[in-house]
């Protein structure tokens, strides 16, 4: 029996976020159809990140055990043969068999995109929220405003109801406006995210964006843990997880 | 009574091409059907090019007349409202009530893109040729081979039947072939184009960039004039219509 490690990327458009559910198209339910495919054998997928519906992914790591004879530098070709064209593997790699996703996991980095012009993007719009019209964001100021999210916080302001977890502290260790053309990016690494916490952060840096919330607004919206305060949940399209880390991040 | 000129951009993958067709989704109805809401009447568009399914643009150039009273300046805006996601209009102009759309292009400037890699691509998946393997294309013979395209030429051996043109002589001003990464552009910009011409340039090149061909055989094959020593038509997603230019191109 091996346990092999895989990275995964998808254009989450077209499924129904990474976790099974009866009668939905999901990530995994895909991923274990092109295991049966390869190994004729039921095989269980586990990944460490539930990405949600319309959620894209460059970097999902994902771990499953086999007993199957094909050999571990075959398994992304063999499933990227049989798999649809919207999920790809990038790498398989054997790992020790007690290796645990959950506990190795020691962060992750999103980016979200905004498209913001007064004429849509065709090409690149399963890929970005479009915020169309003549008003051009304040990336400056999105930027000051994501700086007080670093650092260690209780991000209830940041979360939707509804995620399941012992606590709302994280630590983000960066969080980057940039803007390149008609694209913003906000990228942000931190050790773990609440349910749609990364837009929710888009959603309110947006609304700095335009100036319909201050700098400092920020500053109030960490330290309050009021969710009522943030700004909206930025539409799912826009997101992409970018990558997992199983190393220490400083 | 005015006329006005669009530039049109989109993702051809769910289109049945421009030209209508009955029963078929094509870009041309999508536009008519935009404009119908947008004006209440029925208005007839032309476009400059007639892409294939599968085939995208940046700079479709479409012209139609109408007596509404929308301002020029918000016809783009106004269209985008009601188009689909995968058509976007980036510009409206008025023009002359004698303008001819046929008569006044000069040229126009096509993309095909390979994707070269032992991985296939997710996010560009819909705008590429994925040539998946272990395979490096060699972009330099490419380069090589397709200076022997340019120039005025009877182009017979780069075209598929069915096109119905009096002449299979075109001017092509330039084809550059060049790598960015795991990409490898196609750039072609001449007087005009025969049915398949760029799709089965690309093709060839293809061939030359794995060996198949040497880069002297494009010098044996244009001479000959005939298809079957050329190489297969690329598939459409990989090619886009970049531009169509109303000046003269030296």
């Amino acid at each position: 029996m091996r346990r092999i490690l895989l990275s995964v990327e998808y254009d989450g458009t077209d499924f129904s976020g990474w976790q099974k559910q009866s009668d939905r198209r999901t990530v995994q339910e895909v991923i274990e159809k092109a295991l049966y495919k390869v190994t004729k054998k039921k095989t269980d997928v586990r990944g460490a990140s539930r990405t949600d519906a319309g959620v894209h992914s460059k970097d999902q790591k994902v771990v499953f055990d086999t007993d199957s004879t094909v050999p571990t530098e075959k398994f992304a070709i063999a499933l990227n043969c049989v798999l649809p064209k919207d999920v790809v593997i990038n790498s398989a790699d054997e790992v020790e068999t007690d290796f645990n996703l959950m506990t190795q996991v020691q962060g992750k980095t999103y980016r979200y995109t905004i498209y913001n012009s007064n004429i849509p993007t065709v090409m690149n719009r399963r890929y970005c929220w479009q915020y169309i019209g003549t008003n051009k964001l304040d990336e400056y100021a999105m930027q000051k405003a994501a700086q007080y999210l670093v650092g260690e916080h209780d991000f209830s302001a940041f979360k939707s109801s509804g995620g399941a977890t012992r606590t709302s502290v994280r630590t983000i260790y960066s969080c980057n406006v940039t803007r390149e053309g008609k694209f913003i990016y906000i990228d942000v690494t931190g050790s773990g995210f609440l349910y749609n916490m990364v837009r929710i952060i888009a959603g309110t840096l947006l609304e700095v964006g335009i100036n319909k919330k201050k700098i400092e607004d920020m500053d109030n919206i960490v330290k309050s843990k009021d969710r009522k305060l943030a700004g909206i949940t930025a539409p799912p399209e826009g997101l992409c997880l970018e990558k997992i880390y199983f190393h220490k991040i400083s």
